[in-house]
């Protein structure tokens, strides 16, 4: 845990540099806009410690597998986030000297976040070793209001002295994956060129073929006006740059805007990159800075609109919650259904791939809350789309008859992970994926979206659970071998509880969606089963026998359930009996103790409690939370928000605000020490739950909307909006008060703790 | 399967070329000595499909571990068996066309593996492109009588012209392993030298440093009479050679003999290496192909005295049989304790590493009843040599206090494996080295050894069980959880009843030793408990506990035992339901389907009945036979031979005779399509057990020798000999008659079926 970092409501600040700290600091300050983004590496030249990382969304490299034995199965390639062109270099020197802030004393340091509108700002002043002392502020964005574009200003004041002052501004395709073998390299050239105030690259990816033009354009003033310099150009293999050379003033201001666009071939055609790429850089570079940052900033500030959650009293609750928010929304803006929410959106390379069952379990209800219905339901066709994928991912595990296994990680659809006992295995996810269509359609009421999209997908998932389970002639009910649960802290189990119980779930939801389609369209419906050969009365009634009697295993004497077969031959034991030198297990013990313990790396038995809250009473759910909680030790980002939401429920307020503070800050604070490799993206999203599912308790039931807030002793108010059917409602809640109103859109009956409002 | 090659009593017999076997050939016909060996790859250069293959026995790589997610506890670095320097080659060309069997008509090909003495020979007729015809006769052998040298004999007789022979005799160290990522290379060239009539080179192995001279001379005759030729040399980076050419007549017969030296710093010091290298090269080259070949053969007919079986009726058997013998005889002579017996010996580099449980379990009682006790007894005091690793071994994963955990695959004694299920679960392992101490004892009445070694590696191994057992209060027993069983078809399952079988009883075991040591040499005892820290009262009551507490599962309603928790979860099919393509499984199958059916790899419960076979009654054996066996799938070349063994004493003569054919003639016919690889060596020891133990039905009980043969259906008659206790026994089966005497040492009783006999 670090706390470097100031406290404000909308600002993330590091003043005084740390270079030790800054890969996290590269990290948090990361900026993006759904298209792309970059973690928030310096302009000009350093050589000390940083990770280079620019990103475009849904460019990818598809790296081969190695493993030690192969087992079949296995996907042959593996894709990989991909480091991008760069386009944010300014290399700076004067009479041969380089601006390089390890190699320079550095004063006055500051970085800045502002989150209010997406702004990345650094300021400084640097005495380099020959005694030239020069302040710089830097300013940079990449456009919320248009995702190709970015843009930089960089000003430099010579304080102690004139002289030569020569600049280089490229674009760099010659880049390296942290994480590549041998230094190997992704890019390869298939156009630069490089003129008076333009230089651009065209590089295409190895195998995938993407294409990426990044073009850069210039302004250079002095004081604030334009000043004509003599350019040349540089070029070498995937690089292209404008350099000038030009005499500075001590004490004078010289401003070099750098104006950036970035195209991918996902949105253009390969043979008209470069022209439209040209064109477009043309005119942002006429429009300026100032009008493409107020686009920008409006941008922002309509999405805050609806999006924002205050909280007073607590102003590092207040920042947390805001970081999580503004990662989010500049991670996926919901307009491309190809895209999704990578686990580090655009903050680092790790984790490869772009979509776990983080989306469904833990992003969609933020989207559903804060944003247009079409974001969330682009999510749902997003899956939609890679349904013939997950049916050959099901293949070539052996599954037949149109079963689809949604791979654990992917891109495009392929499996993308290559772990048995995860990709194999943890097949929990492909319950989630039918979860969030329910999820869905819950809070949207739009049904509609079964006939269209939905009961597709339902088959095919039904269809692998179908496939998955055995009967047990021991047993004489059936059962499910050889999974993962959420809880990865567990291998190759039976019976994983949750697995079991989201996979009858999702057979019981088929058939009714079934039911649903068939008086909604039967057109439809005949022409889909037709087309996927769906034998409804055969594979229906399996499925309803295999949901009666789908084993479920629970201790009956402790009332528990239990998250595997076998679980009480362990040593039960609590988080507190362990040493601090034990913790993080992950770092601390080897996998086979980690097994074999009773620790819980995130909710497992109470995540399904958690999906499936209505079907449990309220003292399962204590015994439950009693039982796992004090065995959990929330190693996953994912686990504290669905402790937060449950202790919330059960009136256990401490329990709740703690394990809120670390989802909210996990990043901020680097709880689990490894934010230098990127933020947790994906569980931003439950923080965003906590509060509103955890301590404003919002629940829809049966189309109706459900508040029974609470709020932390630490905490003076809290408010937030949340979009549903139509309309905002807004919650304010304070010591003793709570007011929930529809600020926009039709009245709504809206039931707060047990008694119905209208608001 | 693949059948092409000859059956013969005493060959190997490839006629005809087929190319598309060649990998396959290689394999089969390799050649070694215990100290080197090779593929039986061609002298004259080949174009065509071919592994390349030369080893220096204890001469290894460390490579570097890459998994997908780091998993503490995974060994740094993992063992390779490297590819050494080449000494074979003779390239030839004639007029300047090269001889390449790749590119010219190949007649009258034959290739012999003599296993009587190890000659391996190669003879045809090739028709170059030119349309020289020319006749060669190769024959080359790794000296047994010295392991650190080779000859080779190669002539050559141009049948239809006169022409100008060019000749390269290289030493190359630039040699590649296939298992190299990226085609790295592993060897750096230290020294090399070349004149007249020798050529060398001393080549260094990164990170471990290991050195290895490797010097060749020659003699050229024309008609068998020494033809001097005027050489020079050519050397490059990591390669040494002497090239002549002279002009040969039309039919008259020339004559290359290569001779090689092969010197390891494990051997030698390093600084002498090329002086005692050189020495020895002369000497070799005055003594002469002839008189080497002498010595060799002796040696072999010497090993063959003692370790033959002949098998009368079944000319497949035969060979089948004696193939095994001698790959096992020319893998490991047991004169050095520091080597071991790797899994494909010299004949291919899979598998890494020397050292798995099969030299314990397998490979053990045919040394002990073929060699002289110290060579069994060398492969223990490997494992007591290594009892420092396997402390920091199992101190890697958390264990403490001087428990031992030996490393599935080892070099050196650190861990070379690098999957979670095996490195760290596959834990058995332990307890066979703790059977192969007990196994050595019964067999040579050698209890001392007790006190000199085994006492302690013991302790060291009891002691890990004692840690790796947890209490369950819901079984009110002893339980051990995430292990891999024999049966590696699953992965980290709860109480494998083979593994906790085998640990409680190394814990009473240990105990008995414990008593032995103690009154056998007291002070001994007291020096050992005190320097390892041997509580003993403490200790010996736990393990006292535990033996007597674990939990061994079974199913009372079948009579059998559970191979592990939950097995009777599973779909229970037997072999038989399979459909013929979905043979092998492990390569038809995926992992996660493999792992959640019912089939068994190998023998596990089974190997657990025969391992503690007078612990349990007929009747429990045949339950457990028919009710396992049927599931087994036989897929690791380790399952037969136990099979054998069981079904014999169960009068399961076919069955036992099915077994047997797939063990004997794994290779030779490619059962597993995998031989191209390299041969299954450490299987062919279970090979012999399965004549010895399995049909002749040898047992040791208190001491005394048992014998029990039958004689399956297929044969005329079988003989064998097994040393015992100075001892020589020779038994001979045939129908109707069973003859057993001890040829060499003193009377002993021996006990034949249920009766007691003088032989």
């Amino acid at each position: 845990m670090k706390q470097y970092l100031k406290h404000d409501a909308w600002k993330i600040i590091e003043e005084g540099f740390s270079p030790e700290y800054n890969r996290i600091s590269e990290s948090v300050f990361s900026i993006g806009n759904g298209r792309m983004g970059q973690r928030a590496t310096f302009e000009e030249q350093y050589s000390g410690d940083t990770h280079q990382g620019t990103y475009v969304a849904g460019v990818y490299y598809p790296d081969k597998t190695r493993v030690g034995w192969w087992k079949n199965g296995y996907p042959e390639y593996f894709a990989k986030v991909l480091n991008a062109p760069s386009w944010i270099d300014i290399d700076i020197s004067f009479d041969g000297e380089v601006l390089d802030l390890a190699k320079a004393k550095v004063e006055n340091f500051r970085r800045e976040l502002n989150m209010q509108n997406g702004l990345l700002s650094r300021s400084f002043v640097a005495t380099l070793p020959s005694g030239k002392k020069l302040a710089i502020e830097a300013k940079r964005f990449c456009s919320m209001a248009d995702g190709e574009v970015g843009a930089i200003r960089y000003s430099i004041t010579l304080l102690n002295a004139s002289g030569h002052m020569s600049v280089i501004l490229p674009v760099d395709a010659d880049v390296v994956n942290k994480d590549a073998n041998y230094d190997e390299k992704f890019w390869e050239e298939i156009y630069k060129s490089a003129d008076a105030d333009r230089a651009m690259v065209v590089a295409e990816t190895k195998k995938t073929k993407f294409h990426v033009a990044t073009g850069i354009a210039f302004l250079f003033k002095e004081n604030d006006k334009i000043k004509p310099v003599n350019t040349c150009t540089e070029t070498r293999e995937k690089y292209a740059a404008i350099a000038f050379s030009t005499e500075v003033k001590e004490k004078v201001s010289y401003t070099i805007e750098k104006y950036a666009v970035v195209l991918s071939s996902e949105n253009h055609k390969k043979d008209l990159l470069v022209s439209v790429a040209e064109q477009k850089l043309r005119n942002i570079k006429s429009e300026g800075f100032d009008k493409l940052f107020d686009a920008h900033h409006n941008n922002w500030l309509k999405r805050w609109e609806g999006a924002d959650i205050t909280i007073e009293g607590d102003i590092a609750a207040q920042q947390g919650i805001r970081f999580n928010i503004f990662q989010l929304m500049q991670t996926y803006t919901g307009e491309d259904e190809r895209l999704n929410i990578g686990p580090k959106g655009f903050t680092g390379e790790k984790y490869g791939g772009s979509t776990y069952w983080d989306t469904e379990a833990y992003c969609l209800p933020f989207y559903l809350g804060t944003a247009d219905q079409k974001v969330a339901r682009n999510l749902l066709v997003y899956r939609y789309k890679h349904l013939q994928r997950a049916i050959e991912n099901a293949g070539k595990l052996g599954f037949t008859k149109g079963a689809a296994l949604y791979p654990m990680v992917t891109m495009n659809g392929e499996e993308c992970h290559n772990e048995w006992e995860i990709t194999f295995e943890e097949i929990h996810r492909n319950g989630a994926i039918a979860y969030g269509i329910y999820d869905y359609i819950r809070y949207t009421g739009d049904e509609k979206y079964l006939t269209e999209f939905g009961l597709e997908v339902l088959i095919g998932i039904a269809r692998f659970w179908a496939q998955r389970v055995n009967w047990s002639a021991d047993k004489q009910q059936y059962v499910m071998l050889g999974v993962t649960g959420p809880n990865e802290y567990e291998n190759n189990v039976n019976n994983n509880w949750y697995t079991n119980l989201i996979a009858a779930w999702t057979l019981d939801y088929s058939l009714q969606a079934i039911d649903f389609v068939k008086q909604d369209d039967r057109a439809a419906y005949d022409k889909l089963i037709k087309r996927i050969d769906f034998k409804e009365a055969e594979e229906s009634n399996r499925w309803k026998d295999i949901a009666a009697k789908m084993y479920l295993p629970e201790d009956s004497k402790r009332g528990v359930f239990l998250q595997q077969d076998g679980f009480l031959d362990k040593e039960l034991l609590t988080v507190s009996q362990l040493r601090k030198e034990d913790r993080p297990l992950n770092q601390k013990w080897s996998w086979d103790r980690i097994l074999r313990s009773c620790f819980i790396k995130q909710a497992d038995v109470l995540q399904g409690m958690y999906f499936f809250e209505d079907r449990f009473s309220f003292d399962e759910l204590k015994r439950n939370f009693d039982f796992y909680e004090p065995m959990t030790v929330h190693e996953s980002s994912l686990s504290p928000c669905v402790h937060v939401i449950l202790a919330s429920v059960l009136g256990y307020k401490e329990k709740a605000y703690e394990m809120y503070l670390r989802t909210s800050r996990l990043d901020l604070d680097d709880y689990n020490n490894d934010t230098e490799d990127g933020c947790h993206i994906t569980s931003m999203a439950g923080t965003w739950m906590s509060v509103v599912k955890g301590f404003g308790g919002m629940r829809v039931r049966e189309g109706k909307l459900h508040f029974n807030p609470f709020i932390p002793d630490q905490w003076k108010s809290y408010s937030f909006k949340v979009e549903f059917r139509g309309r905002v409602i807004k919650v304010d809640v304070s010591k003793g008060s709570t007011d929930i109103k529809v600020i926009s859109g039709d009245p709504l009956e809206i039931i707060i703790g047990e008694e119905k409002e209208l608001a």
